[in-house]
């Protein structure tokens, strides 16, 4: 559950090989991918994030591990803990978003509609509106 | 090294905080990604794929654990080793894989530049040309 976040359970086919999760138009993804990123090898105690966007979408899933995602408006926090690579985060413009908590084993990918921006970020909490 | 498919150094951002890995349009992804799916759990001893595309393009990335991918076309064979998130493999149409060695903890992440189409799939190696 997730009121600043939509949480979404990601299409799995899972047979006697494994487990395969799929994000695509016309399934769970909602816009196609421009940039792709992962973050890996955590060190432990490290957050990251403390920023949100301005027009950014970010659909985030935990691939490996565990992570603890704040995210933070105007209006209210709360904690959202994903550790299944069958559950994915989507992320829009305005939120707040903090990492914690990353498990060593954490691998965290993030899907987002557009290539990195320095402008579109807000660094500074006190200006979410 | 590979001939069958492109090897690509994903471009990592490391700091004391551990390690971020991105692929872009711009940047190291050559295209916008209308499909994302990923491998994992896959039980030992089981090999996957065992098809070529023909007309999909793939960007697949390790980001845990290990895999080895077998690429071959009409005039060859090879195997290429992925055992890193800053290595991604690009693999185009008309090339055959399959992915073997899949170690516990295997999660491998593909990008792909359109939706799942059972007819862009060739499931018979002698039909390679």
């Amino acid at each position: 559950m997730s009121n600043l976040g939509q949480l979404i359970e990601i299409p799995t086919h899972g047979d006697e090989r494994g487990s395969l999760s799929v994000a695509e138009i016309g399934g769970v993804l909602p816009f196609v991918v421009r940039r792709a990123y992962w973050i890996h090898g955590t060190k432990p105690g490290v957050a990251r994030g403390f920023h949100a966007h301005r027009k950014l979408n970010q659909f985030c899933v935990c691939v490996s591990g565990s992570v603890r995602i704040v995210l933070e408006d105007a209006k209210g926090r709360e904690d959202v803990f994903l550790n299944r690579p069958d559950r994915g985060l989507l992320i829009g413009p305005g939120v707040w978003r903090e990492m914690h908590d990353l498990s060593a084993d954490c691998v965290l990918l993030v899907l987002a509609d557009g290539e990195y921006d320095e402008a579109d970020y807000v660094r500074d909490r006190q200006k979410l509106t």
